[in-house]
């Protein structure tokens, strides 16, 4: 028999069932083996994971059949293909420029930050004492910015440079309330589009024209945007316009360019209220247009109007130095729909990149490499003019700008691809020429060939000409930048590593322990998925290459849009979104032109439960919509469906819409689901369904089945891109077939055509399809996992959570359970509120007590105010899952004492938490529990492994209220 | 003027003048900034490094030009360099076997561990108290072998199989002092070779031949070598000979494979009494021949004979289970010439990664792989036997021996090379085909049909001849292995992840502190220098693939010994040498081998200054040379010019060598080594100087010059390759021309076609070219740095060196300064002897105590007994030694203290060093100092980024004696 012939029990019937070589993947992507499973089920009452997730998910809406998507892949095979895919992109030499320069990505960074885990998996720094490495560098981060700009203060990144010129537009606004801008028609021309759709959704005019035409005298003018240097490379004069939009009450906003600003007066010193622009060129690999950082800084008197996040100083509660999140309250998750923006996830991976590049570098090496690059564009400007040429800029910087002489654009381009080599071809025949800090004599030689120019050796030979410079024009930058000592010190490559480590190590990430942070999906971000992000042949691609030059790019694009389809049941994709909170924009305003395109522009009401992620409102708001919230029953948590219909039937002709999250925030499959899309449906809105919970559904049900129109996906949760501190992330949009006319556009590359009938609504990210650098990440999970790998992750995710609101069932209340089958959906609301009562305690000193077991609090008082949020997510194994249980069930016995009066009520663990090495490690101790019950708390905190929090607890009295809300609170009078 | 035109005054010259890219990377390796250079020569009163080391570097000896050496790239041209060089050679699909398989390395090890500095940059774990983590990896590893094999013991690995397979037989011979060994004629050739080579060198009779032919009752025969599966793949029952072996006192040695014993019967259970192999199938790259992990298991009762380190528990001060090396009393360091081996610098790295992939695997995972493996090669072997073929092997793993029918050799040489496949063909016409864990059915069907048999369906088809195979064969293994639970929790990746970043973050490495291990050279092993290691094209090379597949190997090969050549003065480099310990053992036996050329048999005496490194004379021993010491001077550490031309004379008819470290390990540049070579050469002697200290020589002074025949090269010190926590190392040869012919040679890659004349002594390691896949590192060191570069760095090693010893000065007494310069080499000694009698205060006191200042100890107890040896290297900058110098000098008040009776003089700082955090954040504190003083001594160590020791300190008495000697202590009788 076979049986006795093969050592394995396997059946001939085919090859591949000898030698199986199959995925193991699905078992090291999901922690909890079989035999646990099993167990696991068992405590629950199930057999089998099936039996478990027919209970949680309404039957109504299951998914009944497998995915239609490719056998799963093994981890090496999986390499092997996505090389192959990406070697069909080709690496030319791209002087494109636009906001896009090639760059030297140090080796060091790259590895010790960008390919390192500890770097990569840590979340959003809402819980600072355990945050203190990433904050110092995002404050790092900061500082770079203000130096370069010569502005007053700066956030902590935005999503690229066109959303930071559309953010500052906006403040503008906010700031004085007036209804036009004027836009420099020589800003890139993805800004332009950027901005003008941002701004058109907000009954804001835009005026795009020669920055010499603009009437400042009229005073309708909210703000200016310039470009410095312009996107032909052209560096201006704009200190007389920065000074008569000053006397008229304009505010001048400049998009600019850090590494110019080493040679170039920064923007406030002309003048400027605000400066943007992305950090992509100091050390963040080109990426085909993402991810980067886009930065965003501004006078101090605009501190309050700044959107995003930004890192400040403050101190903790032994008065140690210490970093934070500072001003929360502008921000969405506080403020909602009155939120200076809805940008949540940003880019702090590269955000921290770049500053490690201006460490590294160093303001002189900074300098060094400006000047290089510098030297080559004069010498290539003057080698041109030789030749015959005209050459538009009189003062540039790295970028000339061509009119030819003797040689038509076709001889160009037919020279240029000759030699590999991309240039920007204007529509008026000119052409630029943007030089980066990988040019060499041979490139230059090259680009000089091409114009049939004098080679390089005769240029130099004749030096006298070689008069266009920074140098000898006012522009040359004599302000001193970059002093504080951080900038002068890690120079050799031992002290930099060093101090990546010292920061990594002050963090916790999930190389440490799991993340339980609900809606926040924090699961395995696999070695493997990360692997091709480094690829040269993804890195090194300028996004307005030529679209054959980007094959793999665009096979890969393909593939994971039809594997997204298939998983959401939605009929196309967007892939421009670069965040969850970017793919609710664009989502609705595709609801939006979907409703004009049908004649209907008066619906504009967008319905939002008060349990919505506050992204949500503010996105709504953005996208011009008037936001209404619906209330949600304390109850169960789910919709007050009596209050909903109310709302829909008082707005019928202005609804717009309905934002939904699902399974609802409070971890609930609301049985009513389908029913509420087709009410909303009955009465003309459109539904977006908030992907974020799309871990909860993979394979089991799909929103563009019952009934949704659109949604975002954060791939930056269920799909595997790690958090990376707070960004990147990528939220891509799946719409029904009657809103994909109305997906973004792009004015660079034509992403649309595609479609028959394109009536995009404009721009939502810089770069023409977001952040593609990192897609191979998502792309790659859904390889690895198969139809049937995904299922049962999202089983599995389910299962964990329900293991653990079981398990916690006699020491902590699960807020929400469905009503029937008293099971939760992936995540769980623990209810706290009552120890404030009984032993004054909060959810933040729970929180802030888990750090000293070892672990990140779970979401802190959202979606209700007061609780905790659990996700475990399929990645966390049943032991880690029990320890979780056990620091729980332990904090519940220290509650107890203070309740049964055996611990004091003000000084006790879990007030005076987290504890740090400078308490315990300190001959004073005068508390009423031991040093070791402070920083050892459960048998499992060891001293050989333990994490410690660096900093004790965040005094929020010196500094700004609401301090580590990781999500918005919720006025608790809109309960029902 | 030029300096108005261009903002960087350069001249115009030349293009490369304006675009500088000139290679910065000389200032990212050496720490100290220019302006440091000066304030520290200025402290040595010197104006310039060339004024110092013209001081330091005796005059007669000085090198006095440039290095001839490449301009320097910088860091990414020299990737693109590589990469197009590892391009040049061709990946094909190797069946050959013979010790070296293809296998795929889990993403997650290869990233975290092969790719992280953490890991790379640890030294040795001679201090146990901050190195659990590797000593907790490296245990696992020697229980994995023992589990596999199933004998009781095994070392934390050694070089390769065939060096294993020596030390084996060598243990015989030390057990039972026959003088003859047989070897079976079935095991793969290289070992054969290194056995061979290795044993005739002592005087023992080696014999091969078939198995079946050994006469054991003549009781003739120390020890017999067989092979299981042997090298053609046969799987042959032993159990008969091991039985009459056993009977007849001798002892069964066996060369096996880890993944075959998942399926066969282990060694020990048919009467091995050693197991040999290696461990690279699992998990290692090919990389070209290494480097990888050589495994020794053996019964309990030769424990005390085992070669090499091997790691043991034990306890702490506090009772707390600790690892730590064990029985270190065998190793050269501490018995020099009557060691159980010469071997110091193992395969840590790599015995960590296969110890982490039988974690990730467990035993049901790696059988499986097994299976899938077995079940390929029943397959090929029914196949070609269908095909009319004659196939050999009754039983077998994953080998198979065919004797083709119908096909001519050549016929099938050139079918394989059309489908990119080399098999191995031996020279009796038969042809073997090993697969491996990549195989794929694919991979079987292209074997079919290089074969000319039928397709993979068709014999699936046929399932009725399947019949051969282990599971109906009594082989089969029915012992279970690997039940130990860490081989069974770290199956999700997650929880492999956070398995190796903990063990990680207990251990000290170079992303910590420094490590200025005396005469380790714990310099910068850099990213750029790193990355190619990784590279696909230098990984995936079988060392048996034809040579003109590796070309570009070999023109890496080429480059980096012209270069090294030009670095020593030598004519010709070996490559081949693993490891220092190699490098002396082969260089001594080139030494012997010219000797004999010239009929000096006799000169067999080897002298050798009392203060060399252990592998010296224990190398000697092993070349069958006796080792006659030769006094130091206790004034000032040089060797006793009266003593050494005493023995010189004494032993002229005998004169084989003499090996000297230079500068000495004492430090200084002996002024009269010129002297002592001519002295050596007019005895018709040869030197031998062993190269560790190249450190202090690069573009100062050569070898090769000043009289030295042959030397090794610690690629693991001078040349960056990283220490890996006990290797990998590097310990290539350098000779002059005389002794070119006597190099290693290789049986089955012909590496010495190039000379003319042919006289090798025989093979050193198992690959012919050694760790190939790690010389990269060196390589790119070289071209990174350039000729002055190279030169820099040695005279800041020698600035660094002497600024701390200044520094110190008034602390602490340099035990040994050149006599007229007072000044130091790279490395001084402190002698801290005085305070055992002032404080009862000894070295292992303060090195344990500057634990607790987040430092590992310098080299202790060596060459000198009782005092440390600091050696900065030149990759320190100067805030990193003044820190390490305010460790050392806080630590002398700490000693006054003592001295002055203001702390007691058993319960003080340094007796109770390090301190952990179980000791420090306890309730029970009853020491006449504080906590705070305990862990927190210096104001630069800090809370927030504290390394901590996770045990404290090891407890001696509870094991064996000089447990953290890092080098061996010198009996202070042979001091003058
Ligand atoms: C429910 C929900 N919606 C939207 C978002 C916003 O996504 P992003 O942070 O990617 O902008 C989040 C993010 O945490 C979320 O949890
Ligand atoms: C002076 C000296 N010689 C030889 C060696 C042996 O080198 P390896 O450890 O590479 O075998 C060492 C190693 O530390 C050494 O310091
Ligand atoms: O490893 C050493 O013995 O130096």
């Amino acid at each position: 028999t076979n049986q006795r012939i093969l050592i394995s029990v396997r059946s001939l019937a085919s090859a591949q069932d000898i030698f199986q070589h199959k995925s193991k993947f699905p078992t090291r992507h999901i922690g909890p083996r079989k035999t646990d499973v099993v167990s696991m089920l068992d405590l629950l009452g199930f057999k089998t994971l099936d039996e478990l997730t027919d209970k949680v998910v309404p039957i109504k809406i299951k998914f009944d059949r497998d995915l239609n998507i490719e056998k799963p892949l093994n981890e090496h095979d999986l390499i092997n293909r996505i090389r192959a895919v990406a070697h069909t992109n080709e690496i030319w030499r791209s002087y494109i420029g636009m906001g896009y320069h090639n760059c030297h990505v140090p080796h060091p960074i790259l590895r010790n930050i960008f390919e390192n885990p500890g770097w990569t998996t840590q979340y959003t720094p809402y819980q600072p004492e355990i945050a203190q490495g990433r904050l110092e560098s995002l404050l790092n981060y900061q500082t770079l910015v203000t130096e370069m700009t010569g502005l007053d203060v700066a956030n902590a990144s935005l999503l690229d440079e066109g959303t930071a010129a559309a953010e500052a537009m906006s403040l503008c606004f906010r700031h004085n309330k007036r209804r036009k801008i004027y836009l420099s028609n020589n800003l890139h021309p993805q800004t332009l589009s950027v901005v003008e759709t941002r701004l058109s959704a907000l009954d804001i005019e835009v005026v795009i024209g020669d920055i010499a035409d603009v009437d400042l005298a009229s005073r309708e003018y909210s703000g200016i945007l310039l470009q410095y240097p312009d996107t032909h490379g052209n560096v201006v004069d704009f200190e007389s316009i920065a000074d008569e939009a000053k006397k008229n009450g304009t505010l001048t906003c400049v998009a600019t360019d850090l590494l110019a600003l080493t040679l170039l007066r920064p923007p406030a010193e002309f003048g400027a209220d605000i400066a943007v622009g992305t950090s992509q060129r100091l050390g963040v690999p080109l990426g085909y247009g993402g991810p980067h950082a886009g930065f965003f800084a501004c006078k101090q008197s605009f501190v309050r109007l700044i959107p995003g996040r930004m890192v400040g100083v403050t101190r903790d509660q032994d008065g140690h130095e210490a970093y934070r999140l500072a001003l929360q309250t502008r921000e969405q998750h506080i403020r909602r729909d009155k939120a200076t923006s809805n940008i949540c996830t940003a880019q702090a991976l590269l955000a921290n990149m770049s500053a490690m590049f201006a460490i590294y570098h160093g303001p002189e090496g900074l300098k060094e490499i400006a000047k290089d690059i510098h030297n080559g564009a004069i010498v290539l400007s003057h080698g041109l003019k030789r030749a015959g040429h005209q050459q538009l800029n009189d003062v540039f910087f790295d970028t000339i700008h061509v009119v030819p002489n003797g040689l038509t654009i076709d001889d160009i381009k037919e020279r240029a691809q000759n030699k590999k080599i991309n240039l920007r071809y204007l529509s008026d025949g000119s052409i630029t020429i943007a030089l980066d800090e990988t040019v060499k004599p041979g490139d230059i030689e090259d680009l000089l060939w091409v114009f049939k120019a004098d080679s390089l050796s005769d240029i130099l030979n004749d030096p006298s000409a070689l008069d266009q410079n920074i140098s000898n024009s006012k522009f040359m930058r004599t302000s001193p930048y970059l002093t504080h000592p951080i900038f002068h010190k890690h120079h050799s490559e031992s002290r930099m590593v060093r101090y990546m480590k010292q920061l990594e190590n002050k963090d916790i990430s999930l190389v440490h322990s799991m993340i339980p942070l609900g809606s926040c999906t924090m699961k395995l971000n696999s070695t493997t998925e990360m692997i091709p992000c480094s690829f040269r042949h993804f890195t090194d691609i300028h996004p307005f290459a030529p679209v054959d030059q980007a094959k793999g790019y665009h096979q890969m694009f393909t593939e994971l849009s039809n594997d997204l389809c298939e998983i959401t049941g939605y009929d196309k994709i967007s892939l421009q979104p670069n965040s969850g909170a970017q793919g609710e924009y664009a989502g609705l305003r595709a609801i939006r032109g979907y409703h004009e395109a049908n004649g209907h522009h008066h619906r504009t009401v967008c319905l939002i439960p008060v349990s919505a992620h506050g992204t949500n409102p503010a996105s709504a708001q953005m996208a011009g919509m008037r936001v209404e919230p619906i209330k949600v029953r304390a109850s169960d948590g789910t919709i007050d469906l009596v209050h909903l219909k109310e709302k829909v039937e008082e707005f019928s002709n202005e609804l717009s819409c309905l934002m939904l999250t699902y399974p609802s925030t409070n971890g609930i499959f609301e049985d009513h689901v389908a029913d509420v899309c087709d009410l909303i449906h009955k009465h003309g809105g459109q539904v977006y369904l908030d992907g974020a919970n799309m871990n909860a559904q993979v394979g089991l049900c799909r929103p563009g089945d019952y009934g949704s129109d659109v949604s975002h996906l954060n791939l930056h949760k269920t799909f595997c891109i790690p958090h990376g501190g707070g960004g990147p992330g990528c939220g891509p949009i799946g719409v029904k077939k009657h809103l994909a006319p109305f997906l973004p556009s792009h004015p660079v590359v034509d992403i649309f055509h595609e479609l028959e009938d394109n009536q995009s609504f404009g721009t939502i990210s810089a770069a023409p399809y977001g952040s593609s650098m990192i897609l191979p990440i998502s792309w790659a999970y859904i390889k690895l996992m198969g139809g049937r790998g995904l299922r049962r992750a999202t089983q599995v995710a389910i299962l964990n959570a329900n293991y653990m609101s079981k398990k916690l069932e006699p020491y902590f209340k699960t807020l929400y359970v469905d009503p029937s089958s008293q099971l939760v959906a992936h995540e769980f609301i623990l209810d706290i509120r009552e120890f404030k009562k009984t032993a004054n305690i909060e959810a933040v000193d729970i929180a802030k007590r888990l750090m000293d077991y070892g672990f990140h609090a779970p979401t802190m008082s959202w979606p209700v105010q007061g609780t905790l949020m659990i996700e475990p997510t399929e990645s966390e194994d049943k032991e880690e899952l029990d320890r979780f249980c056990e620091a729980l069930v332990t904090i519940r016995q220290e509650i107890r004492d203070i309740e049964e009066g055996k611990m004091d009520i003000k000084i006790n663990p879990l007030k005076m938490s987290p504890h740090t090495q400078f308490q315990v490690v300190n001959s004073e101790w005068n508390r009423p529990y031991s040093r070791e019950q402070a920083a050892f708390p459960a048998p499992f905190v060891r001293p050989d492994s333990k994490v410690w929090p660096t900093v004790a607890r965040i005094d929020d009295a010196y500094g700004d209220k609401h301090l580590v809300c990781t999500c918005p609170p919720i006025l608790p009078d809109l309960y029902t």
